[in-house]
């Protein structure tokens, strides 16, 4: 008789101890850590805090760093012989508005029952990202409690800004470097492919982010008295936004798409045969015909090729009733995903001249640009990449694929160069875990083989 | 020695109590009372009570009546030998946002010098139409106090949801016509030409009020995830506010302009000859151009053409910092003014069939319209025309002029649908008194020498 490897009792121990896993991450799911509102400041300090406690009782030396913004949770343990992995994560989660779309107070996680019988974590962040980084978490512990250490050792980097774009966490990367030293990233911060097939991401869309305004008159005016002669910046406005697209469904803006290729002949192969259609991606949030560039295939519109989104748009009397009111300024937010070498300031001020441009005489755009990073491939070599290929083909039956991202993860840039890391990026979200909407969930499945995943990952690495 | 006609006497009271007059419009302009919003609805109640307390003071008998919304102040007193005048005004006020440009609080009224010295009220309501209906009740307190009763018989009618479309007061008219009977009625809520130039309007702009959204998929999406495939209502809204103006500046929505005529051959020259410039009527304002429709005169467009203006805009993350996300939906307030015979269900339909002819597959219009009603024009041979513009132009020692109003006073037309009265409409706002804006104000000249206007148009009227 031979005792069983170490690997099958740490699953087998992820599975008895399930229940306790999920009441942890229903704690820290209670914990309303928003970033973008500074309303929210002292909960994400809050949330910082309960990961470092929670990461001490695991035998981790952990602290919650100064940043200059939300604290960053550093958090470290000696391991087996392997090479060392610096995990990412973040504890920040987005806004819950509109509020009264929820079913369930977004901070108040509960267990949900879904039509097919399947149960589900409901709460905001339960996927994006504290229920993905607790499935690491919980991985670690459980290696610990059957055989009392790591199968390699392990930084973990769970930053509070990742939903504001991680913006003093580049800085914070830089001044810690030694600190944060290892041999390859974890990232646990996208999604598989279905519920059945597993996905390594290989590709991240990078991100330009403005804010701008249409200013027309010095002030509000009685639209009585001057509609008809006086300039309305919410007309000027929507004729800017208006212009973004062509009848083609490709950007307008002259230069956008500058440095950005088309795909390899085999991976374009690769991504027809996966045969992603409408019915399947659009169909379960009420839409039929993708919107993109003509001619394009829908993974690629959603993966490779860029995008521009407005994000909310703002302007004049928008109470109970109405208000013959022409607004002196009207307000919009977009976001640009780039693909390729798109340089995230030449999109910046392509978009500015462009929008400019449209505007008549009496009409000024202001322009608050915050962030931006360009996209990000991985190498397809990548020495962890075939053995967390195997070890989630190992734990879901199904072949793991390797796919881009439409999202972006900024910081992988950062990885690469200031800390010449590769990342491995395996994340366990669905398509229709309502990402950044309200009633935000996960999978129990998820969350349970997600573990499982990370437990088998560790081993392989290790091995 | 011959004593001073009435009038004379009646004229130095109006300015030997010049101070009380104004601490009566400063008791009013401090209570809020906003109709369109539901929570300032005790506040309404409350400025109609005022107004009974004070003209039963003057004698009247008054009393607040119930319509269904808001009240309105019904309020008598016999006079004179001469017509009988029906007198109207309204007592609510626009909403004040955004409130944070307002220099000094809405609802605490005070005495601003401008730079030329000259002095201003600056209050909500200043001007519209607290201040103006006061011109109308200091005038009669004058008469009341120099002469013990007023030239002509007055009954009052100052409602309180002019600005939500005086939508109880139709049936209110209608169902009160016996104790609404009258010769003529008086209405104090327009404009001076300028600040020498008294005006009498004899045409109304009607208005037709639209609030809708454009909704696209069933729930918020996440950018990264859906952008480039998702169609976003808010690119799909600017494109539609975008349509409804062509490049000439006309209205490009079909059958819009149905029952538009222009002005007759003298009106059209008389209006030439007022000169109105974009630099004097625009620049105070800060543009230069105006917007409207090619080859017409800015007096037109403000006056006699029609119009539409998006008066406010929403959808998406409006908060602080960003958010990637798609909405499901965008909304829309909008307001056409009408002219001539346009019809307002017509527009609202065309309009609407429009709207939706904008949109792609997967998005959908929904309308929420409230309210319209057609212009009005007023007959120039008017009998108390003549006699209130000699009243005028005595008091301001210039010919008082007739125009047309870019704005909308719906009532007038049921006065004369149900009541059989044509309307004087004489005012003493100014273009630059921000009616509908932060730091609205009356110019302390409109105020005094509004009452004293008055004063003389009753005597007129009477004689």
């Amino acid at each position: 008789m031979t005792s069983p490897r170490p690997v099958e009792q740490v699953l087998a121990a992820v599975d008895s101890t399930l229940d306790q896993s999920l009441e942890r991450l229903f704690a820290l799911l209670r914990i309303p850590s928003v970033s973008t509102d500074s309303a929210y400041a002292a909960h994400c300090v809050e949330a910082a805090d309960w990961l470092v406690r929670d990461l001490q009782g695991l035998g981790f030396s952990a602290e919650a760093r100064a940043t200059g913004g939300h604290p960053a949770v550093v958090a470290k343990s000696a391991g087996g012989a392997g090479p060392h992995a610096l995990f990412y994560g973040h504890y920040d989660v987005q806004p819950v508005d509109p509020l009264n779309l929820w079913e369930t107070p977004p901070f108040e996680p509960r267990l949900a029952v879904a039509e097919d019988g399947s149960k589900r974590i409901v709460a905001r962040g339960a996927c994006d990202d504290k229920g993905q980084v607790m499935t690491f978490v919980e991985a670690c512990r459980a290696w610990k409690a059957v055989t009392g250490s790591l199968p390699i050792g392990i930084t973990m980097l769970i930053e509070g800004e990742e939903e504001s774009g991680s913006k003093h966490l580049f800085d914070f990367v830089k001044a810690n470097k030694a600190d944060l030293a290892a041999d390859v990233a974890l990232v646990c911060d996208t999604g598989m492919w279905d519920k059945q097939t597993p996905a390594i991401t290989t590709a991240l869309r990078g991100i330009a982010v403005e804010e701008f305004k249409v200013v027309a008159a010095n002030r509000d005016l009685h639209s009585g008295m001057y509609g008809g002669a006086a300039a309305n910046p919410i007309h000027m406005l929507a004729r800017a936004i208006a212009s973004i697209h062509g009848a083609d469904g490709r950007i307008a803006i002259p230069g956008f798409y500058d440095g950005v290729e088309d795909l390899p002949p085999d991976i374009l192969a690769d991504w027809k045969a996966l045969n992603l259609t409408a019915e399947d991606y659009l169909g379960p949030i009420g839409l039929s015909q993708p919107i993109g560039e003509k001619g394009r295939l829908l993974i690629e519109m959603i993966s490779s090729r860029p995008t521009c989104d407005i994000n909310g748009i703002w302007g004049g009397y928008t109470g109970e009733g109405s208000k013959t009111v022409i607004p002196s300024e009207a307000w919009a937010k977009v976001t640009f995903r780039l693909v390729g070498k798109q340089d995230p300031a030449k999109v910046r001020e392509a978009f500015r001249a462009h929008i400019r441009a449209q505007l008549p005489v009496d009409c000024r755009a202001e322009f608050f640009g915050s962030r931006g990073s360009p996209a990000i491939a991985l190498p397809w070599d990548m020495p962890v990449l075939g053995k967390a290929r195997e070890a989630l083909t190992a734990e879901w039956g199904r072949k793991a694929v390797t796919i881009g991202s439409g999202g972006s993860i900024p910081i992988v840039g950062a990885f690469k160069d200031d800390l010449g890391l590769d990342s491995l990026l395996v994340g366990f979200g669905l398509e229709d875990d309502r990402v950044h909407s309200p009633n935000e969930k996960y999978d129990l499945t998820s969350f349970h083989k997600g573990i499982r995943s990370w437990v088998r990952i560790l081993d392989a690495i290790a091995a």
